[in-house]
């Protein structure tokens, strides 16, 4: 079994491909659930509802987040009754939003939220929150700790970002779905997306027994790179990764998860990095990872998966 | 001061002809709850958004119910995750429910919330639910207690009514903002609306001290007939009379209302149960009653507040 690792929209784009690329079965989803937040008494998890749109194929290409064909009726009508409009939701995306938080009232588990959600779409994917307990990712500025969607949203990510805090991490366990087959050995690998390391994947790897489990079975664990020639095709990863002092590269990236990671996949922008990436010891590999359309995620994804396949040789074999 | 109580659209309608006939400060309305319920974990009050979308002039007069120019995205968008659909949802009246939801779930009450809707609205009449405790009505069929909205919109009214149980009536009080000028002797006179009387008035008339207040005072209360020549022109008040082996005509609303009621204003098609009114002891006014726009409304309204500007005198006199 495959675990991959997601958070935002890059990510939900390369669970589509390895949803092509594999049986429904040796796949398992985990998704970030750190920027879960409530918003006018909707629970709403961005990033759970990226993997699934991508899944289900109703996802925005052009606006890049949300549903196609969307419509916003709905939050005109808030906005004339003077509610607050930074977080925009859209009618359709309400339907998931509203029926998820009375499922959510009514006793339900965001692990069977996600599932009644994904069985509802149609989806035969495996698709598992990171964990049933909330964890909340603050972003560490000047200003104080900011929510993440204050932060991501509301303030367009001007903050500089100091640092990070998982709100909750304590007190949250990897959902057994995802964390039992790899505690006990029956993972074969892990794709870590191309996502915000900082906010979407490390997150997962900070619950309780992750990074031991890998570490002790040794499962090879394979980055696909969220920088691409010094930028993040989405979201604030390479103005955090500045702000943090970090070097704006895959390096940079594989630096952050040194100690955890195999391989890295990098874009064809980036073939300069693969000289030092080896150095670092990483297996490499140079490829398209834009991901303009399902056939560039489902070879990204085959060539991620074909990387894993062979550090479990090489690890088997040595 | 004059109270107005008001069940569905077509008391609606009435209160926006009472809201142009008399000074914000004069008028208080009185808003049926008992039809209120949680639907997919929003909290529906339909009779309330009727007022305020009549009032606001948002309602639509085509359908008869619900905001003009609606929408229905979200609604596609959760039929097609498998919710039920048989309670329609507009997208623009899903503003209301959700901010409303998400206000009684930070505390506030039916009353506090009708008030920050009414204001947001621009509305500067006074509008209250008649409890801050939720009453609700069951309707006893032959298949046992069935919940309003149950029977009116999945059933269709199709099952025989053969009574009313307002579910909580016991424990909930009359909202001072109406009862108290009520039993403090300062209500110039009762309108009732053209409202079904079994599921839209009597559960207002049910709460504690309600009827003694009026009859201590001896407020003259007037009615607008909701049956129109056998018929109610929307809603099952007839259905439910012919059932309940009343006369379906205005005097058999009369009969219900007895003891109550001074006088009423009916329909020209009705101008033959004038006599029978007058022998039943009552004020009578034959007028357009059918609101088709807010200049009949609004002379309709006149009609009825004449007529309880002469009930006060005649009272005053004797």
């Amino acid at each position: 079994m495959i675990i991959a690792l997601t958070g935002g929209v890059g990510g939900a784009k390369l669970v589509a491909g390895l949803a092509r690329a594999l049986p429904a079965d040796d796949l398992t989803v985990v998704v970030n659930t750190a920027d879960d937040f409530d918003h006018l008494g909707l629970r709403i998890m961005p990033d759970l509802d990226s993997v699934l749109y991508a899944l289900a194929g109703l996802n925005d290409r052009e606006r890049g987040w949300g549903r196609a064909d969307e419509t916003w009726h709905c939050r005109d009508a808030m906005a004339a009754l003077g509610a607050p409009t930074w977080f925009n939701l859209g009618d359709k995306d309400l339907a998931l939003h509203i029926l998820r938080t009375h499922w959510l009232h009514t006793g339900q588990s965001y692990a069977g939220v996600a599932r009644m959600l994904a069985r509802r779409l149609g989806l035969d994917a495996r698709v598992v929150p990171m964990s049933d307990q909330p964890v909340a990712t603050m972003v560490l500025s000047g200003d104080g700790e900011i929510p993440f969607q204050d932060y991501f949203v509301r303030r367009r990510c001007e903050p500089r970002a100091g640092g990070f805090r998982y709100a909750g991490i304590d007190a949250a366990l990897p959902l057994p779905q995802w964390y039992e087959p790899l505690a006990g050995g029956c993972c074969a690998g892990v794709v870590i997306c191309p996502s915000n390391p900082f906010v979407s994947i490390e997150p997962i790897l900070a619950l309780r027994g992750v990074r031991e489990a890998i570490a002790h079975w040794g499962v090879p664990v394979v980055a696909v790179s969220p920088i691409v020639g010094g930028r993040a095709l989405k979201g604030p990863a390479a103005k955090m990764m500045a702000e943090l002092g970090m070097d704006v590269s895959p390096a940079g990236v594989a630096e952050r998860y040194r100690g955890l990671l195999g391989g890295m996949v990098v874009d064809d922008a980036d073939a300069g990095q693969v000289a030092r990436l080896r150095d670092m010891g990483l297996a490499v590999e140079v490829t398209d990872t834009v991901m303009t359309d399902t056939g560039v995620a489902e070879s990204l994804a085959r060539t991620a998966l074909a990387m894993v396949g062979r550090l479990r040789r090489e690890r088997e074999a040595g």
